[in-house]
């Protein structure tokens, strides 16, 4: 780690709001930044709020074409790319290659897809071109302020960049350097269901994101100040009364990334399909997006229907609705678990197939701040478990005790929200996805016989038998039963 | 369709259980198939079944080289494929191509990947060699009986190729060629739930194939047949008593297809999260299987856990218990009719993505018999839809008002049988996954608000705003509001 390059300056090729904000965090410590974008307007902001932050104004020049940035820079040259994922990548690279040397580093913060880091990785490898993938989380006010960072590549590269990144990163509760969605069925539930409004929801977000399960849980937080925010800019009447919450006037429908951005949804989803990892939440919340995406889709089925499936009130007062809401926060936070067990499952099957060799524990870091999926509590309960993957070699979340009884201990409260959710016509997706999920990870007597007795029936499928030894793991079968004779 | 060429000799390549159906389908019906298999015991199990099936010995013989196998046939030469999907095929591709003349025609019956499939068919395009794409369906069985059969190429191989396809492929109830997984839950519930015993719930299953919205469905009829199905090599004590249905057996564990062959079930659902379709019905029943198949894995954290989330009895008798089994049948059936929905949109995202041109019309004959999803009264219920494809370019089956209908009288059993499900702890997920699916497709005040405001906060992603108009489609979002300046 102490072989870092001395880096004064960097080029930042991408000067969207990440970028933006990833250069002026550069500057303001001291590093000259030189900018590129197809949009003059998008560098001209840049320069502009520097001035206002009061970061020196030689720190950031903008450069309109790759010979004049290139020359901009010392040697070895240091690129961050801060673009679309995709093609956008390879036709930056092609046109920075004629001016690129031996050594040279490009840093590729655009949360690319890993085949085509993997692809640029090899084009580069043979030129002699370091070129890191790197993760960035946070969003655009934490790329200004402190973004979680995960960067991959080589060993030698990486020594020689921390210190550039650790300087810029976000530092967790103990200030170690982090270089590295939750409770929408619960609002909704309390604010139609229990019927309360958007200053006491958000009281009870700032409650449960002050201890227990959902401590410093980084959706909860904002979600507190979100119920909460005000602006003369939308009052608008409500019930007769005035009302200026600006959630009160989001649209139900969550739009569309039709350029494709939302890539990292759609990602872990395919990958969880594709590398046998039950992922319920997950892909459960992802449809949830897409579906509310189209809301001319479901104002036209709605009509067609005569759908009348609203939720409803659930008719809860006093001592009753406390409980239910201590309930609904063990519901959000099993679906938060659960979440995370289900996206490290995914990381550890595509890592064992890729041979990728993750750091656990740095993962585990990565997501302790600056991060959107930042849970205290959570990292604290699964921090054994990820320290100690070098001695197991597998990351049984389900297998630790600890683990094991929280989830215990919360089904009955998962369990009541779903029954009540669901007589009361509640959209509990996530939520009823995760109870299945650990009833069925969990249950030795499933349904599937029948599902099985099905495969082997029409395909074939062969079958293993109750009681006998070594069927346990995924096998397969050993039997196979001719139900019709053909 | 009249230009078929008169074609007397195929070769069939892969000799599995579905290669050997078809190979013996074919010579059954005057075709001279030459068999190439690498191992010569599966050539020869083809040969001794065709001499108990009283096929004349000339129309069935086995070659062990390419050269061989391509001098018996005729030009053009015909080859199928039947081999496991992935680069077999193109091993076999790569191997034939010596022996290859313009205007050869090969019909891959692999369910093979689309990309592969496309691929392979450029390699062919170059050469003049026609390569087929054919989807089958119906499991080894119909592969001998007469297959759903699903083939894709350019026109005029197709109008050559039919009318061989045509005499091998299963028909539909008039007689119409067809070239062209449900029950689980209620399964569980009526065993364990209910108490009901295999012979009646066999009995159940066989009076929902014979008439009502499950009329007809091939996953349903086959489960009332597997659910009384005895044999004396699989007597054992049940219960202290004598008991000899092979189902009671089978373990509860979907051997997992580690070789890959179920890429299907894969396939569709990277699709559907790829092409942007809410599929979670699909979805949750391959993570059942996913999960089913590690049983090891369930055993462990069901013990770690200490877990007790079995499924218990409802404690329903007489009438009450009749009217639950009519609410099992409704709620089966809207689980069976989403999956089609969710199906055919996924179809209709990759055909409009990819430039198919798909004919649906005959997409659901191809789905009307000698095909695992057989459903005739719900092929019934949507084909005025399908038909009517070419004038309103779109399968918007969800604004379709009988099906609307179907569904909206449905959702009050559906609703009833997930709540009790829940609180009884049985496995429900395909159901309530299902129930969820429909209040969020036609739900005018999801919850995602929320969802949508935590987004804008931390990602700057932009949000619409309630009452303006225009955005009910998939859009960018106009309105970004600063939650916590910067």
């Amino acid at each position: 780690m102490s072989s870092g390059l001395n880096i004064k300056k960097i080029a930042m090729i991408g000067c969207g709001s990440m970028g933006g904000g990833m250069a002026l965090l550069f500057a303001e410590n001291g590093i000259e930044v030189s900018l590129q974008d197809p949009s003059v307007e998008a560098m001209d902001l840049i320069i502009e709020t520097a001035k206002k932050d009061e970061i020196p104004a030689e720190r950031l020049k903008k450069y309109t074409d790759y010979e004049s940035l290139c020359a901009s820079l010392d040697s070895p040259k240091v690129f961050f790319f801060s673009l679309p994922h995709g093609s956008v990548g390879d036709t930056v690279l092609d046109g920075l290659t004629p001016y690129l040397k031996k050594n040279d580093i490009i840093i590729d913060a655009g949360n690319e897809h890993f085949t085509n880091t993997e692809r640029r990785q090899g084009k580069c490898a043979t030129r002699g071109i370091r070129y890191v993938g790197m993760g960035v989380s946070g969003g655009y006010q934490a790329a200004r302020q402190g973004p979680s960072m995960c960067p991959g590549g080589d060993d030698s590269t990486l020594d020689q960049v921390m210190p550039l990144l650790e300087m810029a990163a976000a530092k967790d509760e103990k200030g170690r350097p982090c270089v590295g969605k939750a409770g929408t069925g619960a609002w909704q539930i309390m604010n139609v269901g229990l019927g309360m409004n958007y200053e006491d929801i958000g009281g009870v977000f700032g409650e449960w994101n002050k201890d227990g399960p959902l401590r410093n849980t980084f959706l909860i937080s904002i979600g507190a100040l979100i119920c909460r925010t005000h602006s003369s800019d939308y009052t608008h009447e409500e019930k007769g009364k005035k009302d200026d919450h600006v959630l009160a006037l989001v649209q139900d429908k969550v739009v569309q990334d039709i350029t494709g951005e939302e890539g990292t949804g759609i990602w872990s989803n395919t990958e969880a399909v594709t590398e046998h990892v039950p992922a319920p939440t997950l892909t459960e919340a992802h449809y949830l997006r897409l579906a509310s995406s189209n809301r001319d889709a479901r104002i036209k089925a709605r009509e067609v229907m005569k759908a009348d499936f609203d939720p409803q009130p659930l008719n809860l007062e006093g001592e009753e609705k406390d409980k239910f809401i201590k309930d609904l926060r063990t519901a959000t936070y099993l679906a938060c678990l659960c979440s995370y067990i289900q996206g490290i499952n995914i990381i550890e099957q595509a890592d064992k197939h890729n041979m990728w060799n993750i750091d656990y524990a740095a993962v585990l870091q990565i997501w302790a701040a600056g991060c959107i999926i930042q849970a205290d509590y959570i990292a604290e309960l699964l921090r054994p478990e990820f320290n100690d993957y070098q001695n197991q070699k597998s990351m049984k979340l389900l297998f630790n005790e600890t683990v094991a009884k929280e989830i215990k201990d919360g089904v009955p409260s998962l369990r009541r929200v779903c029954a009540r959710g669901t007589e009361s016509d509640h959209v509990i997706l996530a939520l009823s996805a995760t109870l299945e999920y650990i009833k069925f990870m969990t249950n030795t007597s499933l349904p599937t016989p029948f599902y099985e007795a099905e495969l082997d029936f029409f395909g074939g499928h062969m079958f293993d038998i109750k009681g006998e030894a070594g069927t346990g793991g995924p096998t397969e079968g050993k039997h196979h039963y001719e139900w019709r004779p053909a």
